[in-house]
């Protein structure tokens, strides 16, 4: 059994509907309005809601951001290659994935997820032998994007071959590639790839890239964070997209 | 005094010649190599460098990413609203300025500070009684950009008046905005403005905005952190300015 910590992530998850729940705990007391939906779609789904003091959420809790609201679940579903392959077949517009290799921390993690859904990617895709993060670490500064957004984990790259024979191009994001990202399509199916700071790029990922971009940015490389440039490299795929068809799903809000 | 972590801090510091160094203590027997500029810059200085073991360092540092090397120095001097007027009147490119209300952790200043000067703007404003912050923990994920980019505190808007005055125009970054940031024209001189993502944008602020804005995203409101909003509205201004007049010092480099 795994935590999910917060109305946020709680509620994703329950709207989501790939976790068993065994139970939600609400602080003692807590007003009602701002748990509502939690408490309308846990009858729904006939999910019990006890309500305990704060030394029994603390005790459970792994950080101190759950505002009273935290719930006993059963791990996510994991996703393997050949799930994604199906997903992407799917999809009836333009795929767009981020695979991540070299993330250094749990919470930038959960932060590219949340901007990698901001932004309209589909999955995100991270090598296996990388993943060793504390899912609710994760969750957290990922603000529901967690339960939302397919994360895949990925034994080699095989699957991004596979992928690219579906017809998706595989940009690698490097320090000092000639091409910028405002010089390649990204209105077609696509993958693109963000190392991590220290080591960049697989030499295995970089072989097999259909195309190396660079951001644009002053100053000396590898000056962006691998989630800051993850975030701006696809606010341009949505940028690209948006130009090329406006439709109302894709405009507006955030700040 | 004030403690820097690592080699990148203390190099970007001794580079920027805005602090005092009272001493650089390196881990004793490391490798030279890394450490061959700190050296070469510390003798032209004329700082002393001493070399202690694991336990002095360790028992100095706040974290544990130093990398064996360390400073003890002055604190940077702080810039107020009357020197920032007088670097922004003596800017030769038009002045891109970052505001930001109610960033929550050190952390998260870091990385903006960062983006901030990888996308090429002049100064990070902040209101002054929201400056709690360990200056160490600011600057280890900022990367050597908390020594070398100004970092403002303002006491009141009255500053963002005088800078509007000298012909800067204040974009707000709000959920929901009518207008999104592809639609203004940020190659002018502009000071951008994002809010916490609890509370937004003040009161104070949004009133003297000349445009209010918002970065297009799939989904809910308020689905980016406040550095990654920060990021990504300024990779805009820069991809802008580049298009405008695209020279070699803003091309190519970095993911």
């Amino acid at each position: 059994m795994e935590h999910l910590e917060g109305r946020q992530s709680v509620l994703a998850a329950l709207h989501a509907r790939e976790r068993r729940f065994n139970v939600i705990l609400l602080r003692h007391g807590m007003h009602q309005e701002p748990v509502q939906e939690i408490l309308d779609l846990a009858e729904q789904l006939g999910v019990a809601v006890r309500h305990v003091d704060d030394r029994e959420l603390d005790s459970l809790a792994h950080g101190t951001t759950h505002g009273g609201v935290l719930a006993i679940v059963s791990a996510k579903p994991r996703l393997n290659g050949d799930d994604l392959l199906d997903r992407v077949r799917q999809l009836t517009d333009p795929a767009l994935l981020l695979l991540i290799e070299g993330v250094d921390d749990a919470r930038n993690l959960g932060f590219t997820l949340r901007s990698a859904e901001a932004f309209g990617a589909h999955a995100v895709l991270i090598k296996k032998h990388l993943w060793d993060f504390d899912a609710v670490e994760v969750a957290r500064p990922a603000s529901g994007a967690y339960e939302r957004l397919p994360l895949v984990q990925i034994d080699d790259v095989d699957v991004l071959k596979k992928l690219q024979s579906l017809g998706l191009r595989l940009y690698g994001c490097i320090a000092g590639a000639k091409r910028t990202m405002y010089e390649v399509d990204l209105t077609q199916p696509c993958i693109l790839a963000i190392g991590g700071e220290k080591r960049g790029l697989s030499g295995a990922v970089r072989s097999i890239c259909d195309r190396l971009i660079t951001i644009p940015t002053r100053g000396q490389p590898t000056s962006l964070s691998l989630s800051h440039a993850a975030a701006v490299v696809l606010a341009e795929a949505m940028r690209q997209r948006r130009a090329a068809s406006p439709s109302p799903e894709t405009r507006g809000n955030t700040i």
